[in-house]
């Protein structure tokens, strides 16, 4: 009955402090994100999201994102990305060298022009533009579509699964590098996320590249399970599943970083992350964050007696 | 790449009458137990395990075990289980008509001498008595013996899962009619799970009956994913994951029903749960136990906008 295979390795992205710090009221103090970076980098972290170039008035707890992608690029071999909405925010991100520009494009148009004011093919032509753009610079910054909404919608509910895929071939189309199916709202299931995920692998192939799921209804952990099973390396979480859900007070975030290295590590995925550093870097966060709740169930129940440390990029893959 | 297969049906069976209860401080009155039964049972539950033939000294919280036994035999088709530790509970059980005991069996020498004050080894021999006074009795109640610690224990720390293995064999050999796997401390993970219910399954066969996780370190969902891909179809599960872990104050107890029941109907794996009706019920628990911490994600999210409510024994296995 078993026949599927897990990856050897897994990338988890820490998101938290873009998806993370822009749903909290606190704003980090600039010196605080880089030593957050800084701490994550020594715990292994090589994939980072670190803010959005968005207009500041918007959203002022990424204000300083330009600084922040300055400091974070001093740090070898770490993957620096940065969300931008539109084409200025892509010049930004250009002009200041992220390795990685992440696009989100709603496969619900009613959250696309929530969102963003543009429909889904609006963004798709934006997209194009930034390959315009990215090119002629020759430039090297990697153009990644996350699909968001893609497992439903809180406005429009139900996002076919036909209209995904529709903007999946699309953003491919029209330039992008690599693409991602975002559970933006909490709303996927083991069930759905295996059924999407391949469907999506057949149009984009390896271009299908990430995914991101967040634990409004406890389900992301049992989501990246399902997720492995159809190939997929890359997941993006939050230290301490920070952000919550603007949708459902009180609801846990995005993924956290912490859980998610605990399960891939007891699977014997390599992850190359230092746990116990981790929970080290989550305990300061919520000392610079008190008026924000903090999520994930490993920080509170502490490591097994029975875990085994190992050191970041130790390559042993059977722990038991 | 994906060649798993998953089951058309599973249950869910309620344990936080017994294992949720014994786990709290609040004694619950016999009346709102029989509530909780009656409730449950209207929202779709056909398997309960409603208290413990133990001495009431050592657990008031259980001591109308045998009235409530009583109450719940009335509901029709409901599966009425009781845990019994030793043989005088097994006469108990046999007494009251319980259409199963669940034996509980620590496969670590450490957890077993500690709670129950035997061998494991000596377990086994008790199951053999139990065995015959149940065949002397011409009673048709089940004896089903989980192994507990089965995935490590917090005071020995690893258990080798060759002696999970020998105890399951034992056990067998003894005259269980069932056996389950139970991480009973929250050390497991889908890469254990996976490894060791199929080792198990090579033992047992069909009579490998039950999986019981504890959501200790937010891996319960993602086990119970892992094993139902092992062929597991009946999960112990608690309502508002109530009972906490006694070896990690503030961590979560067993895997809560409704959000276990929210992610297999998500699957399309059909259990009969009304989810709505077991979230009220939930509701009531919480006014019911003001001192008493639940846990579980769906209750503070709330059920997506996408989905169908589906009646009891529908069986329209896809909905989307």
């Amino acid at each position: 009955m078993l026949k599927t295979s897990f990856p050897s390795r897994a990338v988890i992205r820490e998101v938290g402090l873009r998806d993370g710090l822009q749903s909290i009221q606190t704003i980090l103090p600039t010196e605080l994100k880089c030593e957050w970076i800084r701490r994550a980098y020594e715990a292994g972290q090589r994939e980072m999201e670190v803010g959005s170039y968005v207009p500041a008035r918007l959203l002022p707890q990424l204000a300083d994102t330009a600084e922040v992608v300055a400091f974070a690029k001093t740090l070898l071999d770490l993957v620096v990305s940065v969300l931008v909405p539109n084409l200025k925010g892509a010049e930004r991100a250009l002009e200041t060298g992220a390795h990685a520009m992440l696009v989100p494009l709603s496969a619900s148009h009613a959250h696309s022009l929530a969102n963003l004011r543009k429909t889904p093919d609006e963004v798709v032509a934006e997209i194009a533009r930034m390959r315009a753009v990215r090119d002629a610079a020759g430039s090297k910054t990697r153009i990644e579509v996350g699909i968001s909404t893609a497992f439903g919608c809180t406005i429009q509910g139900e996002v076919p699964h036909e209209e995904v895929l529709r903007c999946l071939q699309a953003v491919l189309d029209a330039g992008a590098d690599q693409v991602g199916l975002a559970d933006t709202v909490g709303y996927a299931g083991p069930g759905a996320v295996r059924e999407l995920f391949e469907k999506a692998r057949r149009i984009a192939g390896d271009r299908l590249a990430c995914a991101h799921f967040h634990d409004t209804r406890g389900l992301a952990l049992a989501n990246v399970h399902a997720a492995l099973e159809t190939g997929i390396e890359r997941f993006d979480a939050s230290l301490g599943g920070i952000g919550g859900c603007p949708h459902a007070p009180g609801a846990s975030g995005n993924a956290s970083t912490e859980d998610l290295a605990f399960m891939l590590d007891e699977m014997g995925i390599e992850t190359g992350l230092d746990i116990v550093a981790l929970l080290a870097l989550r305990a300061d966060l919520v000392r610079w964050l008190p008026n924000e709740m903090l999520h994930g169930s490993l920080s509170r129940a502490g490591l097994p007696k029975t875990f085994t440390v190992r050191s970041p990029n130790d390559s042993t893959a059977d722990i038991r």
